[in-house]
This record gives structure tokens, sequence and C-alpha cells, in this order.
């Protein structure tokens, strides 16, 4: 067992699971990552125009399911979560490719996450380019 | 703060750090995941040919670091960690896009995984196709 501790926390106008989109690039508004001073100097190289990928914990999981509709659609045959994006499964992390609007100090402005307000942030990385980029 | 609990291992012939490749796509070798017993409903839509992202735990890491040499080459500035995909981060997560080549029960088969042998596996989810795919 391992201990994630939140780097910091969206703030999204998203507040209603039921309302929210089921991913980014699915009308999902623009949001603000706001991260805890202890964390700033790994920052330091995030500037507008990035491409990143942000790892959330999605704290209001599920995590003792393991079969799902996917897209909560009644009509599809239940399916294991891990050939699905469910939020509900034994580890909730939350994966979302998102673009830096703008950074100030601690508060990254994002477009296209779908994560609720106050959803935890437990990481950020790059999104990979083609070999010869590294 | 909230728990990780692992959903299985790595075994993979990578036993050394430094002779790791760095990423999936630099000559990674083929690997098993094996699954605990208590997940296997969640697995039963998972085929041969699938390409998921594989969420691991990068057990090895050094949790305090916030800024690195990119590839651990000195001659590249040092770079803030959300910048790079290096393995030491606050919560390092381990994210490798891989191809399943068989299923035998609670052990998968893939190709192109850099990370180490006996890595926890936290969590694995479908790449996502086009939105009209969903």
């Amino acid at each position: 067992m391992y201990e994630v501790i939140p780097i910091g926390l969206v703030e999204s106008p998203l507040i209603d699971p039921a309302a929210a989109p089921r991913q980014g690039d699915e009308g999902a508004p623009e949001a603000w990552l706001v991260f805890e001073e202890r964390v700033a100097a790994g920052l330091g190289d995030v500037v507008p125009g990035a491409e990143l990928l942000l790892l959330t914990w999605l704290d209001r999981a599920d995590r003792d399911v393991l079969l799902v509709h996917p897209r909560d659609d009644e009509r599809r045959p239940r399916t294991g979560v891990f050939s699905t994006r469910s939020a509900d499964r034994p580890n909730p992390v939350g994966l979302h490719r998102i673009r830096v609007l703008a950074v100030e100090g601690l508060r990254i402005r994002v477009s296209g996450l779908e994560a609720l307000d106050g959803t935890p942030v437990i990481d950020v990385k790059p999104v990979l380019g083609s070999p010869g980029e590294r």
C-alpha cells in the first residue's frame, strides 16, 4: 500500500457529477489548477501552450466497482472497468489531457478539463513527443 | 491523503534501473502483468490486440525531487519534474502505453513496457478512441 499526497486541487465551474462532461473533449470548461507552495519548483517549466497530462484522484469514485455499463448506458453490456474510462475502479486515478492557457504563480489555467471542482491533483506530466524530440 | 492499493505486479526481465529503457518505445521488452484474483472481474474484457494505458507505482522513485536533468543528461538544464517524465516526483505514478499480446487468466502478456520487475500495477485504462467511437 502506498500513500498518494495531493499536490493541488481543481477549481472548476463543474459541481454536479451528473451534469459534467464525460471526457475533456466533450465540452469541458476551462478550469484552474491550484498547486501547493511546496511543489512550486517542479512547476517552473510549465508555460502557456504546453500540452500536459494531468493525473487526479477521483475522490468521489466507488472503489469496489469492477463492472460498469459504459457511459452509464444500460443498453450497453456490463464491461470490466479496466476496459472503460469509468471513474469507479479500485484505484480511481483520473487521466486528463489538457492545454495550459495561463500561469499565475501557483495557479494554472487550463482548457478542456472534465474533473469536478475540488478534485485533488496528484501529478502532471508532459505529453511525450516523438523519440527524437525527447 | 489517499491509499493506493496495488492490483498486481510487473514480471519483466528488466532488473537494473540503470539498464532499463527510458520509454516503452525505446526498446522495452515484453513483460507479464500478474493481477490479483480480487480484480479478475474487471479484466474480463481485456483481449489480445488491445491498446491500453497501464498505470504503475514507481516504488523505487525519490518523492522529494522537484528538479531533474532530463534523461539524466547533465548537459541539459535542470527542469521542473512536472515538465519531464522523470520517475522521481511527489506521487510517482508511471504511465505506460502497451499492447496486449496474450491473456492467460490473471496473467497478461504485453509489449513495450519499460517498468522494472516487481513494479506494482495500480490501474489499466483503454486508449480513448475518437469521440464517435466511445
